[in-house]
C-alpha cells in the first residue's frame, strides 16, 4: 500500500501546473500481491482524471485492484463523467484516498463506492502538490506563494541596490523548476520596471523548459518595450483584480515573485498562503528589507506560518511555510 | 570499521565543553571481528586522552585491536604521556584517525607508531566536535561562534522591543544544550543591562544542567546588581581584550550571543568564525535587526558563510555555517 501511495503521489506531482482549474491528483492501481498495475494523473482540462487515466493504462488487470488516489474520487458530471462510476464500473476491488473532497459538487465519490460494494479507505496524509488547490478552493481565489530571496540578516540586495547572486546555482535551479508548476507568476511594476525580468522557466543552460507560468504585472505604471512585452504578459490594477482575473482564467496556483512593496501589499491584504524563502548563508548588515513596511510594532502582531519544508540547495536554504494549518481533511 | 567511527564520534561528542584546553576526542577500540571493545574520550585538562581512557577500558583485549581515534594519536610529554606511546605498548595492531593535529608540538603521532610497527591510516573526515578547538589553534584565539534568534525577515525584536517568544520551545532547548558544551558565552553591556540575562544552561523544567560555561560581559559601562553579578562573570573592556583572557584560560570554544552592536563589532574585527541561526517562521516588516551596521553597501561585500548545518527545531530552523573552510587535515 505505501508503495502504491508513493506511486500515486509522485503520478501527481509530475503533472502539477498542467491541470488547472483542476487538483493534480495521481492514482496507483495495485494488484493483490501487492505489484503495481499501473499509474495515471490528471490530464490537463476537459481530459480524463487521474483514476480514469490509470483504468485505461491496466485495462483487463484494473478486475479486482486496489486503487490508491491522492484524492477522493469525485462523483459528479463535469467535462468528464465521475470516476467513482469509473472505479466501480472496472470492477476495483478497493480504493484508498489520502484527501476527502471539498469541492462540494464533487464530493460524494466515496459513499457512491460504498453503495456499489467496493471498500473505500480514508487514509488521511498530507499531499504537496494538492495543498494549493486545496487553498484555492477554500478561499475561492488562487493560492498564492511569496517567493524571495535573502540574506541570513533579511536583506534582498545591498544598500545601492545591487544583489547578483544572493543565492547560488543549485537555488536557482529549485527556483526555475518552481516557476514551471505554477500557473502564474505576479510581480510588481517596480520589479518590472528596475529588472526588465522575463519570469520565464528555465533549464540550467537558459533553455526555455515546455511548460511556461503566465506573467503577470500589478500596478498603474506601463510597463512598455522589454522582455516582458516581447513574452506576452498581463496587467491588472490591483493584487484582488489580478487574482480575481486569475482565477476567472482557470489560475488556481500563483507565485507572487515580489517586490518588497507588492509583497507588503499582499500581506496587508491577507493573501499570502505560503511563503517560499531561499536564505542565503551571508550577511549584509543593512541593505533593501525583505518587505517595505511593519506588518506590526508589537511581536505579538507578527505573522506566523507553519513550517511545511525545509531543504539544503548547495548553501543555500529554501524553508517553505504556509499561513493556516489545512491538515488533512 | 564505519561503526568504530560512529562510536569514536559519539564518545568525543559527548564531552564537548569539558576538555578545553585540549580537543574533545573520542576513539573506539574494535576487535579483530568488527566487534566494538571500549570507547574512551579526553577527559578534563590534567586527565587522561581519549585513547588512555579507551585502553583502560579494555585492558588486555586492547592487544590486536584497532584504534578509531577522531584526532591524531598525540606524540608529546604535556601534563599527560604521548597517546602514541600508549598505543604502541599496548598492542594496538592498528590506528584509524580522521584529523590531523595541527598543534605542532603534538604532531607526529602518526609517524611514531608507524615507527614500531603499527599500520596506521589517515581516513579523513569532518568531525564536527573538533571544528572549533580547529579554529582555535589556527587563529591563537578562542573559536568565536555567533548565534542569534531572528524572524524570517531578520528581526529580532519589534520595533517596540518586544522580542519573547521569536522561536519556539524546541529551539531553546537546543539552544540550552548547546550552551552547555561551550567553555564561555559572551555578550555586550548593552544585552545586559536591558536583559538582565542569567546565561546559565538549563533544562526544560528550569533546571540547571550539570555544566556551566562562563559568562562574559564586554563594554565599559557597570552590569551592577542582577542576575550576573549573582552567578558571577568576567567584564573585558573590548572583544580582543575579552578573548586574549579567556584563551589564558584555557577557553577554547566561545558563543557569542549578542546584540546588534556587540556582534557587529565582532564582524567588523573578523573575529566571527561560526554563525548559529535560529529562523523563525514569522514576519515584522519592521524592527530590531539582526545587527546595527551595514558591513557593506555593495553586494560583493557581503560576508559570506558556508553551510554546515541545517536541521528543524518545530517549526524553527537552525542554520550553522563557518566562516573558513578549514576540512579535514
Ligand atoms: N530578492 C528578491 O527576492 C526580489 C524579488 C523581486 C524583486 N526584488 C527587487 O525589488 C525591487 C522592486 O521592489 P518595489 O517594492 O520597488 O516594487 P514592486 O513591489 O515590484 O512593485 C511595487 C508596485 O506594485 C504596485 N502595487 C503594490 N501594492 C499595490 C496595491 N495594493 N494596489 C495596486 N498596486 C500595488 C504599485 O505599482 P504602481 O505604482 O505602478 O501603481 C507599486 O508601485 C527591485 O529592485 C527588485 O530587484 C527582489
Ligand atoms: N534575538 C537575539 O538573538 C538577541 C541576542 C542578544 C541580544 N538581543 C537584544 O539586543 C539588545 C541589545 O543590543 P545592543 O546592541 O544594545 O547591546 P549589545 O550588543 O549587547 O552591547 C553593546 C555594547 O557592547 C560594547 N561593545 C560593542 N562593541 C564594542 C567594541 N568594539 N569595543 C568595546 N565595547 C564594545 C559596548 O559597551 P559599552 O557601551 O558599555 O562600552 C556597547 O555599548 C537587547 O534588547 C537584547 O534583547 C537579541
Amino acid at each position: 500500500m505505501t508503495e502504491g501511495l508513493s506511486a500515486a503521489v509522485a503520478a501527481g506531482d509530475a503533472v502539477r501546473g498542467t491541470t488547472s482549474p483542476n487538483p493534480p491528483v495521481g492514482c496507483a492501481l495495485v494488484g493483490p500481491a501487492g505489484d503495481l498495475i499501473a499509474t495515471g494523473a490528471t490530464s490537463p482540462a476537459g481530459g480524463p482524471h487521474a483514476e480514469v487515466n490509470a483504468l485505461r493504462a491496466a485495462g483487463e488487470r484494473a478486475r479486482g485492484a486496489t486503487a490508491v488516489v491522492t484524492l477522493e474520487p469525485c462523483n459528479h458530471t463535469g467535462r468528464t463523467g465521475p470516476c467513482s462510476h469509473a472505479l466501480a464500473e472496472a470492477g476495483v476491488a478497493r480504493v484508498v484516498y489520502c484527501t476527502a473532497d471539498p469541492f462540494a459538487p464533487a464530493a460524494g465519490g466515496a459513499d457512491y463506492l460504498r453503495s456499489r460494494g467496493v471498500a473505500v479507505d480514508f487514509r488521511p496524509a498530507r499531499v504537496e502538490a494538492l495543498q494549493p488547490w486545496l487553498r484555492s478552493v477554500r478561499h475561492g481565489r488562487p493560492s498564492v506563494t511569496w517567493k524571495f530571496a535573502a540574506t541570513l540578516d533579511g536583506f534582498t540586495a545591498a544598500a545601492d541596490g545591487t544583489s547578483q547572486w544572493i543565492t547560488g546555482e543549485a537555488a536557482r535551479e529549485l527556483v526555475h523548476a518552481d516557476r514551471a508548476a505554477r500557473d502564474a507568476i505576479v510581480i510588481g511594476t517596480g520589479t518590472a520596471l528596475a529588472d526588465d525580468p522575463s519570469l520565464t522557466a528555465r533549464y540550467p543552460d537558459g533553455s526555455l523548459r515546455p511548460r511556461q507560468p503566465r506573467r503577470v504585472v500589478v500596478g498603474a505604471r506601463a510597463v512598455g518595450a522589454g522582455n516582458l512585452a516581447r513574452l506576452g504578459f498581463e496587467q491588472y490594477a490591483t493584487p484582488q483584480e489580478a487574482l480575481a482575473a486569475l482565477w476567472d482564467a482557470g489560475a488556481r496556483d500563483v507565485l507572487l515573485e515580489g517586490g518588497a512593496g507588492l509583497a507588503g501589499s499582499f500581506l496587508e491584504l491577507d493573501l499570502v498562503d505560503a511563503v517560499q524563502a531561499y536564505v542565503a548563508p551571508a550577511l549584509l548588515g543593512a541593505g533593501r528589507g525583505v518587505l517595505n513596511r511593519a506588518l506590526t510594532d508589537t511581536i505579538t502582531g507578527a505573522r506566523r506560518f507553519r513550517t511545511t519544508d525545509v531543504r539544503r540547495a548547495g548553501d543555500d536554504v529554501r524553508i517553505e511555510m504556509e499561513r493556516d494549518v489545512y491538515g488533512t481533511r
